[in-house]
């Protein structure tokens, strides 16, 4: 069972795993072969690194929808690793930093990870540390750049680094050079009707006989596809949704199914 | 009754409701079911903050026609929901202030917001603290981008935290991807000509008799949906429009209903 | 008498009416109905915020075409409101200032007016204070957006306030946001002939045997609409324009009839 | 003759006329009608200054082609206005200057002129001033906004001003609103082929009997209309053009008149 | 043999040869006759600056596709030219680096490169050099504007340089002026099928047997043309690919021949 | 003969001649009729700075083609007009320097140009001066004004001055105004296929065999016109180009004419 596994492997260097983990709070739920076929190719790449003397570096881009599950996804597969060095970027501790604190702290990660001999690190929503913003449109061409020099620079003799990049922003990417700077580029779905049916049975959010009619719900009121994130999100709200209108005691409990109607009630408050 | 009970919630940390209580100086008046689903879905969110373990975090965005009542609502309903952080974010201090400035006063916002259990932050005129304006158009892109990342960083193990935004740009906000970092949008209205009278009659702005005709020249000359912000500040012309034509001791009374003639003097002078 | 009352006036606090006067040095005409509607709807606002508890501040905008008299039309009843703190506020002494220095200013002016309990403040030539051009288009965005802010920031507790701005560019105001900051906003026209020829009339700018030529001159050469100050400087050329081409002690007396085909000759010149 | 006249008359008040007589150095012609219409317009204008009480400051724009003489005629009639206070600015000393150094020698430059009961100001080739490029288009807001606002500032109590600006560009102004800031705008005019014949004959260019050859090879080979400046080079060039390759005893003197074959020979060199 | 040669050759004055021998790890493999005339073509110029007293300065532009091989054909046949100074200048060490530092550094390694009787300077990868992102498009214009001067400037009397420098963007450098600014322009072809074929072969990459469907699969999936950097990265892919999947005695031997299987699911995936 | 010349005329002040001879390390050879053409047209306006009271400015652009010989015509007319005052300008010594150092340098040339009676300016390749690059387009406004002010600025009091410019973009320098700051405009014409078999032949580059069949290899492979330099790089290219491959000892001799063969592999290999 992955989920099992990937609290037994620690890094044997001792990097901090905390930021990895709690790209996961909500646990990673396989929703079929789109996911396993996702998790195995991304593996072939850790062994790659771990083993070829011809490829010290590799690069993979994970793009897809917003919440469909990159972050989660990178930070499964980066404990998995058990790299000596990991470590995720993301531009939470940069609010209104300069692009010139950016750019230094890219360029320390790298020289940081070159240190270790098997290194693994995650920039996660690399639109967001490149300051994106699609009305000019405008974006960071300071931190692109180094980017792009970071993605291509060989590390030193003798190091080895893998480095997972997260981006809803595919077709920006490759305007800017940046999809073709990473080695791959994999696509993180949304999930199908069948796909997001399999997930609410798996954890148990409906009783049986309502999973059909929630399903269907589902699809009618929010789209054919749905992110996973998304999904959760909408469990969450019919769960506590309409508690305050009942009798406290009947509050909603994290662990038993949803009631449908309030499934549906919450589904067409936010369809509006 | 709604009016009622929000003078009675008082934060129990000490929090202090001014600035929320000057957001609503007309007060708060029940226009219909619209109104009443809008205030049921927000109390929802407060509720799921509150219990729901798996969402440490919501966010919620307001959007609506320039004086549709967004301040107000929001400041109702942060006030209502009593948490023990609790403040408003407007431009009001901020005139001439630095881009720097605002992102530092915005970071020191959320962390002081992740020192109490239980937050909510009001951000006001989201558009204003960006410094948007649709020539160009511009905007501080590094406001944005500290929004885009406070909006979505997870709060502190322990801490819950709800955001509420009011903005009259949703498409705007949609190019800027500002309405995906927010978990729920909802829209407030305009109100329709039922529900203008229905306001006009609850505040007895005119006499019965009056009352049609001034809902059909409401109507007639300022078209067929109006902001709730804007009959209030037609109906304090109208009583003080002519006054010093006539002589002063026919001075309007602001508890006394409002001429019918006035009425239509003063919206007819307005829509030219 | 319009005119005279406006001499005998002053504000009770000691405000400077100077830079009111110096509006006007060309006097105020009512030159008809439109004249006198403009004036009443203002003394209705001016009323409005002296006397409603409810709307402690309120802004006008007037716009016309260059020279229509907005500037003059704004001094004339900021001194016939004789409130205890009027101020006007134009970019006269900011040549070359920086946005943040006009900030300053502006932030400022509201603050003083606010430590008044009824103030007026006229923003003249809003488009100079924000550098604006339409090449490009650029204007200080700086001062835009504190425009913004302080147009709809409420007074203090027990003050109130009435600000009026002027502009001849409505349309790009429109693009700005600037008008829907204010709660009206007013058209100042150009002259009509015949309220062109009232006021060549009233001032006995010609004999009345010209007055129906001079009239029919002005509308043949310089358009059907003209805008008073274009009027008046017109009548000065006229009156001065060929004197040096005849003897001194001919020289154009400022309160003689202009000769007719000076008028025209002038008209002429200009109609190049 | 007004050439013999602008020598005699010198400034009252001590201010240099130099800057304005090398404005001039080929001196001044009246090539016609249009000529001395434009300056008895001119005049006009500097008598009103003078004279009216109503207008104490005028503010006149001359545009026309490059060459066709703007700069002399501003200098001819300043230096004939005998004003104490007179002053031409260019850019000529603004080589690398910064926008605020320009900025304060405007103001500067105003508030010098204000001090005299009676100023004129030259504000030539004001396109260089705002370092106007049409690619872009690039300039100088802030000098920009300066000028708009200094044309229309009215000087200090009983001092009387007028501004004379030159400009190459009107389109360009009026998209500035620098065209609506002045008070009169003038068109300066390239010579017609007649206008050019008479200058020619004036200053005896050639033999009368070259005289119609030299006017048609004129207009044939450097278009119907000429202006001023340039048909002085073209004379200058036919002069020497050719020197070189005769002896130099041959060579051309400045008070004979030119050979026809080197006037043709020149303009065929340069309309290539 | 080529391959050896360039083990064989170290310049004179000890110009350290590592970065040029780190850009082809993969070594260089003669992939047909293209390869053979690019490799003559810049061995001619180097001996013209060599031996030419007319031409003491040459520049050489190398453009091709992204992975094309350009890096490493200028870093071998720099390493063949032996010249006394030798640098390769790329933007490694230049990541968050201001443009005048950039600036500074092409100067000096200029002024460096003059010291040397004969000199080689590569510049590697110049649009990310100049900072080019074709949003916008954005760059360094004065990177840019140094290297227009660099490239042009004739080195001191008795000095000789060639300069070669790669890109993957001759479109835009044309429009910059760049290519115009080199002598020579050489493009570096992606592999045809028949060359591809031959590299594999020559490798030992497959099997005898597996070599022509390896090649079709190669064809079909990847395109008609492939880069030889790519096909040393899906070769490499393929060695590691499913790895973990068996067990690991069975673990790709990097001389070994490569499993058509494998080749084939590994093309398949990333062509996804 | 115009080579010897050049040698012979020293300036009479000490200016130092190095600059200027660098420019045409290749000599000068006149390639027909347009080149003496531009030669006498370029000394008659060097007579005419020298000798004319009314024009002690002249100035004069050079345009054409990349390599059609502009900055050595330039140079050898500088050096033949031998004024005691000479300089030439270009970016060499500008690498990376600022817009206000480049302007300072400008105004400094001029003025020390002022200070000699006869002075000649050389301002060689002015799109680099102005950082022109076509994409944007971008340039430095700075220095184009700096400029705009200098070519029209008329020298000191018995001062005279003659600036001759070179520029490859006489379309973009018409959009800035630039051409029009030049009192005339001259076009460096690229080499017609008799021009450049003149030339060809005048220097013995064929043996005369030969020089038929490489003129038309040369029309064939390179094009219609081709610019001088170019012609002579490709002749330097053919000389030395295939050395390599045969023994030492065959190594072309810069006297010697060049192999036929080698021409014609010469321009295929760059034809390309
Ligand atoms: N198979 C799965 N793949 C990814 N996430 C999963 C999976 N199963 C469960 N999850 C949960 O779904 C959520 C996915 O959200 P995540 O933040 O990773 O999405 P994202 O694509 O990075 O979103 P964003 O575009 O906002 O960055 C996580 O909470 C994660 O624990
Ligand atoms: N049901 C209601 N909802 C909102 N406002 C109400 C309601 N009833 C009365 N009001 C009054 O109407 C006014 C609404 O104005 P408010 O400033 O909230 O509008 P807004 O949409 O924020 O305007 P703006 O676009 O200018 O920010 C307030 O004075 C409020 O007291
Ligand atoms: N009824 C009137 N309304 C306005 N101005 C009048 C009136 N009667 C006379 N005037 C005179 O006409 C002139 C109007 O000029 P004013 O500067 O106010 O126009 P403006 O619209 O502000 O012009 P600008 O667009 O240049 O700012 C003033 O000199 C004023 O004294
Ligand atoms: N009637 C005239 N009007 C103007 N200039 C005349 C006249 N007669 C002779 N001139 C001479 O013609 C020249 C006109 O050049 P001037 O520099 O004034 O033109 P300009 O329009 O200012 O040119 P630019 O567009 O380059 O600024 C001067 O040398 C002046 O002495
Ligand atoms: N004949 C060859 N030419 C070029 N490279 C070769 C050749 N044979 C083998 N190689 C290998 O192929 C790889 C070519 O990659 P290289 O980095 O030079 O490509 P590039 O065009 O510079 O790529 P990029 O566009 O990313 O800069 C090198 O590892 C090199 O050793
Ligand atoms: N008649 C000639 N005219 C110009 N150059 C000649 C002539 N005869 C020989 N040459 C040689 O041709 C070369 C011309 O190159 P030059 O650098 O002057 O061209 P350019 O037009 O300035 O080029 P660029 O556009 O690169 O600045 C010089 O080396 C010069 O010595
Ligand atoms: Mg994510
Ligand atoms: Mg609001
Ligand atoms: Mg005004
Ligand atoms: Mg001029
Ligand atoms: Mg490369
Ligand atoms: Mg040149």
């Amino acid at each position: 069972d992955f989920e099992l596994a990937l609290l037994e492997v620690k890094p044997a260097f001792g990097a901090s795993t905390d930021q990895f983990e709690r790209c996961m709070l909500n646990g990673m739920i396989s929703y079929g072969e789109k996911y396993e076929k996702l998790v195995s190719t991304m593996q072939s790449l850790i062994e790659q690194v771990r083993v070829s003397e011809r490829t010290p570096m590799l690069t993979c881009l994970l793009e897809g929808n917003a919440g469909s599950g990159k972050s989660a996804l990178a930070a499964a597969l980066a404990l998995k690793s058990a790299f000596p060095f990991m470590k995720l970027l993301t531009s939470d501790g940069f609010v209104g930093a300069s692009e010139a604190a950016k750019c230094q702290a890219l360029a320390k990660l790298f020289d940081d990870a070159y240190k270790s001999p098997l290194s693994l690190i995650v920039l996660d929503d690399i639109e967001r540390l490149l300051e994106y913003v699609s009305i000019g449109p405008r974006f960071s061409n300071v931190v692109l750049q180094a980017l792009l020099v970071l993605l291509k620079r060989q590390p030193p003799q003798g190091r080895k680094l893998l480095v997972i990049g997260t981006t809803s922003l595919p077709l920006v990417f490759e305007e800017m050079g940046l999809n073709a700077a990473f080695n791959v580029s994999l696509h993180v779905p949304e999930l199908s009707p069948s796909e997001a049916a399999g997930v609410l049975s798996h954890i148990g959010a409906f009783s049986a006989d309502d999973l059909p009619s929630a399903c269907q719900a589902l699809q009618a009121l929010a789209g054919e596809r749905i992110a996973i994130k998304k999904l959760f999100m909408l469990l969450e709200m019919a769960r506590h949704g309409k508690a305050h209108e009942d009798d406290m005691s009947d509050a909603a409990n994290a662990d038993e199914p949803v009631a449908l109607e309030r499934w549906v009630a919450c589904l067409r408050d936010l369809a509006q």
